[in-house]
């Protein structure tokens, strides 16, 4: 009989479904089956739903303690200081290198066995990216050691474990993130799904304490500020040990670290959304023909965009430098630096926000469906820009209830309505665009959901499946270098394209498609690739200190010193991450128009 | 040709996959085919995705500007006062009010025209409850009203608007969930995305604004009682009106309110929840054999559940009477009344963990499929146990963090730290106990999901569409009563037998199976009734006053008094939350097992 069918194969949740056609059998072998198939599924299912709740759990309350410790810092109290999470945090690295280590070995082990990618679970030009980012929080880790060493008599050795730990953990990282980050685990579920967990919020606790950080300077520079203006009796907590440093470089090392951190804070961010889209593939069961990789990107016409774009850059750039060298001065020149920032900012989000609805409006003239297969990396990015979103939007609805309820009229003030107005519009419009291109199927020629295509489906279906649409490049290729990766979609369609010979028909298909993008495409382009810079643009200026939501004091008068901190202590860093998402999301939609 | 063929009928993404079998057609024709199916999806798909995004981003806005408002009312200020809160809310009630009746009106018009309902969406027992919970809503805001005329020389007329305009919109409210909660929206998809959104959150919004008196009215008896024993100059905020009240009631109505603000708050985040349901559901096309009800519950062989459960009620309202008049007194019987709450909850959080463990451990022991069907209602209820969860797991590991790091001994500084460890167990299993019990296949007669039993699907295949699985009680039936709609499963359990007379062989399959409850399924079900009664007590416990977080001095002296205020504000309305929420997750789990 069937019995023994299919029990150690891996899970096939797709069974009972694919299989109740088969109607030649009698009634009762019919029943046998069906109960045979529910255990089946059984013995499969529940680990699965039990270990995603538990690793869930786990890793929440991983968080939770970081979060408590973090609390409790922020008190100042003598009890909790900033080496009881430094530690905390060492060890959970520790760990998280432990389990790195151990899924490379396994991997290697089996290294005949080929483990399925998920192509749509990162790109190419991220993984660069990332390597970028890090390559800084590496510098911030030797600046770190430096300054240990320049205050080691007097601090906690702690202080000098935790940068060497870091720089360890943030190169076997980068490592993973190159070689593994795309696995679809299939064997040991469990234990991996725990081990992935534990990376995912071990990097979001590095992030809320590298935000806590940066924060925490930020308000000590804005009290301290207000204390030359005149301003009070705001206590500033120093955060410098008490003996001299046995160096020359302390005060140096210690000034850079803070132009440092936003690009450690993007970090941290970007590698645990990574590493969550990889856990949400543990044991997932790959949808063949969706899973597939585009051609290379055209530039061709592309010039409006960059253009306008770098004049949006460079403005910031030089709005960035009067800022912070004016609101360091007088009343009078601070104000007119608010100002001239509410300006700037209006128009640049007006630029931004007709960039984003044309983009919709060349939607709506040219339909397409929209793409519904399976995509966890898809899903994320959407909820990450909706939710990141929710900071910012309430940060300007309380400058818009804190403008009409002052009692004060500076100069910027209606400006400051506009531009809070403006902030929440174009939010709305730029989220609208972006999910809309993420959701759009491409429409150029490896167009991977055309189902009832015959050409297609006799080419992809005379293929062996492990060769189909998933890459089965294993760590059997470790030490390729980084140009061929760069090069890995063009190589990827090379080879879909030497697949496909034994059928000419696609091929031909396909080249009179790809002829040259249309002019619907070209705009698309430019769009994407000005509102990408303009998201860099509005990234740079709070992330390097120009936050007016500090300087302008009208939302401080209607909420209160403390409630108003609280409020941008949460919205400042999930805006800086809506930013640089949007960035990664636009450069998406850039290759896909 | 093929091109009208489906061009006016309702959308149907299942088109593309359901018709790719059908493989005598030419190649030609074959392409014509897809894309007319291509453009078809396009023109349904498009507008759909586009509403949600938009009608997610206008729901959150007003949420926002909700909370900006809010944390102005806050700070105290001269500029932001509660009135223009309640303005606000109440011009987003009339707006609601204005939705809902254009819905029914147009259901009304259209009462040939039989809607859809997702069985699923909600309960007989819910909505019942929840119409208790609105009743008590309704003598609140009559409190209100009373407390208005009292006073109404000297407050503004938006306080007495507010309680009426609240009173109209929740009688409305539970009309419309009786009857159209369930229902699943196909014509207007766009506005009514809206519609529902914006019912959504309003209800938040409603939450919200409760939650934030309820705390402000809690933490002021705080302030008085430690000023009171002496610690000090923390300043209390009066809400009270300047002049006197003309009625003799106004001090009744005020202090009673506060014991119905635990009712309201736990009605408005349900209705927002189902709400939500009901977005979710907009344009869904319904799994037809999974839709489908289970008949009604057996309460054969309930001994120990209930009466565990009864006994551990009873001690909550003893400790809840003992604490709540030992707290005000001195110092050394607050200490003795923290302890004994303390004591109490280890024991109870114990036995809670112990029975959670031992139906994980029948799960175990007896393996079934998970149910991987579509149902929005569950997803959320997962999610949303998962994420109230968060509040309280914070509070725990905060305690845990202050045992650690405190100085003071208090007698129950221990205790505080098993209790707290106890929590955060608690917790871990119940969800994993709740949501893995969703999970499950029922395994009784109705089993939804026996696809390849050729029995049922030969029944429910003889059947006509609309009347298969779906209950198309349309507005056709509004005047039967509650009795009625109390044995809905009863009577849904009846239309299904006698439609199944057409074969006799699912009846007696059933009956067999129906026999009587195994042993397994009553332990479930004594666990799940008793966990549902621990739920309870600890939802009392802290409703009615009884927060030993915020006497106990541990978590203050490490925190800071403004932190771990704001740590409670956010965890305890959640942990409530997750409390009311677990019941009726149980109470669903009861019903399953």
């Amino acid at each position: 009989m069937v019995e023994h069918s299919g029990l150690d194969i891996m899970c096939l949740n797709t069974y009972c479904h694919s299989s109740s056609s088969s109607s030649s059998s009698s009634e009762h072998d019919k029943k046998i089956f069906t109960k045979i198939k529910l255990n089946l599924s059984a013995a499969c299912d529940y680990p699965r739903k039990n270990s995603e709740i538990l690793s869930g759990q786990y890793g929440t309350n991983v968080l939770l303690i970081g979060g408590a410790l973090m609390l409790a810092i922020a008190h100042h109290g003598p009890s909790v200081t900033e080496e009881h999470l430094l530690s905390f945090i060492t060890c959970l690295m520790i760990l998280q290198l432990m389990w790195m280590m151990w899924y490379i070995w396994i991997r290697d082990r089996r290294s005949d066995h080929r483990t399925e990618k998920d192509v749509h679970a990162t790109t190419c030009w991220i993984r660069g990216g990332l390597t970028l980012l890090a390559l800084l929080s590496l510098i911030m880790d030797a600046f770190r050691v430096g300054y240990y060493v320049g205050f080691n008599s007097c601090v906690s050795p702690v202080l000098g474990v935790y940068p060497v730990v870091h720089a360890t953990h943030t190169v076997a990282q980068v490592h993973f993130l190159w070689f593994h980050i795309k696995d679809v685990i299939k064997k040991f579920e469990t234990f991996e799904r725990f081990g992935v967990m534990h990376a995912v919020f071990t990097n979001l606790l590095l992030w809320c304490s590298g935000v806590m950080s940066e924060a925490e300077h930020f308000l000590n520079n804005h009290k301290r500020r207000l204390y030359a203006l005149g301003y009070g009796n705001l206590t500033i907590v120093h955060p410098e040990p008490n003996c001299n440093c046995s160096t020359s470089t302390c005060s140096m090392f210690s000034n850079s670290l803070y132009y440092l951190y936003p690009f450690n804070i993007e970090y941290h961010i970007f590698v645990s959304a990574m590493l969550y889209v990889m856990w949400k593939n543990i044991g997932r069961v790959l949808d063949l023909t969706a899973n597939r990789k585009r051609s290379a990107t055209e530039t061709h016409g592309l010039i409006l965009g960059p253009i306008l774009g770098l004049v949006a850059l460079a403005s910031t750039i030089g709005v960035l430098a009067v800022y912070v060298t004016h609101v360091e001065e007088s009343l009078q020149t601070r104000q007119s630096a608010v100002s001239m920032f509410y300006c700037y900012g209006i128009v640049m989000l007006a630029f931004m926000c007709s960039a984003g609805a044309s983009g919709l409006l060349i939607y709506r003239a040219d339909r397409v469906p929209s793409d519904t297969s399976e995509n966890p990396s898809r899903q994320l990015d959407t909820e990450l820009l909706f939710g990141s979103s929710v900071g910012s939007w309430l940060m300007s609805w309380c400058s818009v209830v804190a403008v009409l309820g002052s009692a004060a009229t500076p100069p910027y003030r209606w400006t400051n309505l506009v531009y809070s107005l403006f902030i929440i519009l174009e939010k709305c419009v730029q989220n609208l665009f972006i999910i809309e291109s993420l959701y759009r199927h491409p429409e150029d020629r490896d167009d991977p959901d055309l189902p009832a295509s015959p050409e297609i489906f006799s080419v992809t279906s005379s293929l062996a499946p492990p060769y189909n649409g998933i890459l089965n490049r294993a760590y059997e290729a470790p030490d390729r270098d980084c140009v061929t990766m760069d090069n890995e979609q063009v190589e990827s369609g090379q080879v879909y394209r030497s697949q496909r010979k034994p059928s000419k028909v696609p091929l031909t298909e396909g080249n009179k498609l790809v002829e040259g993008p249309s002019i619907k495409r070209r705009v698309l382009k430019n769009i994407a690739i000005f509102l990408l810079m303009c998201n860099i643009s509005l990234w740079i200026l709070p992330a390097f200190g120009c936050r007016p939501q500090y300087d302008n004091g009208l939302e401080q008068e209607v909420f209160g010193f403390s409630i108003w901190t609280t409020v941008l202590n949460f919205a400042v860093p999930m805006n800086l991450f809506y930013r640089m998402h949007s960035v990664a999301s636009l450069f998406e939609v850039f290759r896909r128009a």
